[in-house]
This record gives C-alpha cells, sequence and structure tokens, in this order.
C-alpha cells in the first residue's frame, strides 16, 4: 500500500454513473525522507479523509475487495487515515 | 485514478473485433503542477470525451467493470471529465 | 493500452507448452514526441503484426480477455495495428 | 517479487476494519548493489518479520492468494525472511 | 513479458508453505541495448533455469494462469527460456 497527503479534491458531473455518492481526493504520494513527491493519484475516499491529512491507499483490484466497492470501477481506495508513522525507531511528522 | 488531457485519438482498422464501435482516445497524464507529463496512454473513452478535455482514466482490471467494458480487453477506460481540480485550497486551470 | 514498434522477435523452445503456436514479438514504446523509448516489452501477437509496423497494446490481466488467450499466461498481447495517430490536430509519422 | 528490508510501521485506528489484527509494515526496497532505493511501500507482514529484517513480498492480486488474506484488500504482503541474497555467486550482506 | 538475465537465488526458511518446492531466483531486466538494467524481481522458475541464463517472464495475475502456480500467491513466474532475441534483423548476443 501506498501513504500519501490528501491535498485536494475533483469535481465530475459527467462520469460513470456507478461513481455517483463517492467523494474522489488527491492524493499525493510520500517519499521515504516524509517529504511528497510531485506525482499524485486520484482515490475513492472509504474513511472519510479530509484535506491534509496523511492517509493509506490500496491500488489495482484490492481497490474492488470491500461490499461497497465491488464493481465499482476505481482502481485506487483510501482505507485508513495513518496516525503513527515510524521508520528506523523515529516517527516522521505528519 | 489518473487526471489527464484528451490530446488525439487512434485509427486501427486491423484490430480485436471487440473493440469495434468503441473510441480509442490518446491521454497526456497531469502531473501537480497542473502541468503535463511526456507520456501519454490510450483509453477506451465511455463518457463522449473530446480534444483538449481534462478528464479521469482508470487502469488495469477496474477497466472492465462496468457491464459495457466486461470481457472488452482494454485496460484503461476514460470514466468522467473533470470539471474543477483543488490542489491545496487552489484551483488548477483545466 | 500503450501504442508502440514491432523491433523484433523471440524464440524459444524451452517454454510452458500453453505458448506453442504463438507469436512473441518485442515491442519499444513510443513517447509523446513520436519517437521512441529505451524500454521493451514481449507481447503475443494475436492480429498478425510485423516487424516495423506501429501496434496498441494491452497489458496486465486484459490479456487475457479473449477466448484464444484465456489462461495462457500471457501478461501483455498486441490487439490492434495502428494506422493512424493524431496529436493535437496532428498526424504522428508512423 | 520483490526483497526489501523492514524499516518501520504504521499506526491507524480509523480503518477499513476488515485490517484489524493485522500488522502493517514499512518496506524499502532493495537494489541490485545490495542497497536500497528511496521508495517505500506498506505491506501486510504474515509471517512475523520485525525492523531490520530482509524479507520477499507480493504485490497486486497475488496479496490475496492465501486464505487469510482473500478479500482482506490488501496490495502487498510480505510472504517470506530472506536468510541468504545469492548475485552472481557472491552472497549479499543482510 | 519481460526479458531478463538470471544471477542468483533466494533462500527462505520462514515463508508461506505453499511457497515450498519452488526454486526463486533473481532476475537482472535487460533492456534495449541488450545490457541490463540495475534494477531485479524475483521470479519463480517453472522451466528449470539456471544462472546466466537469459529467460521471460511474466508478471501480476498472468503468473498464476497454470495449473501449478494457481493460488500459490507469486507475482512473477520464469516461463520460457530464451534461445534467439532478434532486435531491428540484428541477433542480441545473450
Amino acid at each position: 500500500m501506498i501513504i500519501g497527503k490528501v491535498i485536494g479534491n475533483v469535481v465530475s458531473t459527467i462520469k460513470d454513473p456507478k461513481y455517483n455518492g463517492y467523494k474522489l481526493l488527491v492524493i499525493q504520494e510520500m517519499n521515504i525522507d516524509g517529504g511528497y513527491e510531485k506525482n499524485f493519484v486520484i482515490a475513492c475516499d472509504l474513511i472519510g479523509a479530509g484535506v491534509d491529512e496523511v492517509v493509506m491507499l490500496v491500488t489495482g483490484a484490492a481497490s474492488r475487495s470491500s461490499a461497497e466497492t465491488t464493481d465499482k470501477g476505481f482502481d485506487a481506495v483510501i482505507t485508513a487515515k495513518i496516525e503513527t508513522l515510524i521508520f528506523e525507531d523515529k516517527e516522521v511528522k505528519l
């Protein structure tokens, strides 16, 4: 899974109707220094995440493992908020 | 999911007959500065997207989640037009 | 899906017997300038492609969407020859 | 599969309830010189791995191949501890 | 599929019991110049490959397409030895 920070959101009205009622967030991927990469992904939020929160996302077919997302056609979903992240016995500032 | 801009299209007559009737578009991936990467992907259009529009695409097995695309053999489909994209409280110019 | 040029082929006698009768081609990936990347992939040819032709390939589980390739264990197949590729209203020289 | 070193762990209380009882570890990927890349992944630990141990992980749908992880929504799991790694007849220092 | 050279192997005793009896090899990926990339993957050997041999591997769900590997939890398997590799009418030295 990937750790990233929620940095924004997406508005779309012309879309696959299966997406109705799901919130799509913009996630910037964290690197090993605790900074953030230049790339981003859009993920469906399943846990009520907000901007500036650090979250874990799953990608690929795992995105459709829950009853909520089976057959919804997402390839990335946010499945956890990260409260503490420890690298080499040191807590990463989130 | 990925955000990108439609920059062109593909014409093919010798192809898997399952593709008949589907429009294939060329998508350039957006980066976190709101600019575009040098790479592109070809995606099947499910929502009526046109050149210069900013869209969201799903890749991998999620491309086959809809009744329309099950067993069609696509690995990337356009599932939403993006009207507004917010990064850090700032609207990205689309 | 990916656009690439057929640049060669592979000969193998010691292989998974499921591969018997399938032609494996070497594909170099096209970039957005119409040039080619330094990486290549090997794909199973389903449409009769030849060296120097520009083709579209699907990767991942989509490679097994056709009756012909289900359970054959390919992760990349050529599913279309590209006759015309338009980027920003300009035809790419193939 | 990927070889990496366990460099930390993740604490999350707001998460998909399917994850309850699973340990999530931070893995830094090994490169061919026996050093480590700057990227990391989060993987579910199935074998009792600890910090500084070198492990093998599977990613993608293979993460859900065991009875333990089917439908759990992980996209990376640790499936082996590496005791010895031989590159070109030379043992890599782990 | 990917072409690579077998450069070593992996020993593990604490592992998913499904892996028992399978040989895990270290594969370095070939680039388009016939040289080798700095990254490697671990793949399950299904064809009796040895060090310094050039092989083809499949990755992802295709790794589980054979009766032998269904439900074994591998994400990369070696499915062919490469005897001849032709790039642009020129045989690549293997």
